[in-house]
């Protein structure tokens, strides 16, 4: 996975584990997409410690997924959510078409 | 749920998140159900130090619940599978008890 990408999801997952001015900085960056400069005067700090805050937050994230892999969790409950509506899908015909129709959608909107 | 049991699962979920020595102190009190003079006596340490390890411990593993919700998360997808399951079960017929077996134990192994 691209770092960049991989970086905004552990974000989205453990980013209520950072403090407010961390996070902050970490979704103008990965989220909003804007350089250290554009921050640093978004946030009225400096470039440099505008750098410090993502190379520390970056390893913060990985800390935090290297203990409870919820990224990996994430990723597996997708593949499984996959394969779940591929055998449902297997299971069509026209007199059970409505039931099935009801399991996808519960499936879909709840794992 | 009973506060004890409610504990034990969120040292299950957050544990890797404690230090060594905290993490051992909560299982020997939760899962060993060891006193805390018992536990002194094994972590070599004071009964004042042990209660309070479990104190902070017990408010630190509350922190996380609240930001991360990984025990709700998993409450609700453990309803989702019994959900799904009772669908699944609503299916069966003869010819396609083989197919829905093969689902049924795909969903239970891998959500």
């Amino acid at each position: 996975m691209e770092e960049r990408v991989q970086l905004s999801i552990l974000l989205d997952i453990y980013g209520k584990l950072l403090t407010e001015k961390q996070r902050n900085v970490m979704e103008l960056y990965y989220n909003a997409d804007l350089s250290l400069a554009e921050i640093a005067e978004h946030t009225n700090t400096s470039r440099q410690a505008v750098y410090d805050i993502i190379k520390r937050c970056h390893m913060i994230l990985l800390q935090y997924e290297d203990k409870l892999n919820l990224m990996k969790d994430k990723k597996n409950m997708e593949e499984s959510k996959k394969s779940i509506l591929n055998f449902i899908n297997s299971l069509y015909r026209s007199e059970n078409k409505e039931l099935l129709d009801k399991i996808k959608n519960y499936i879909i909107n709840n794992i």
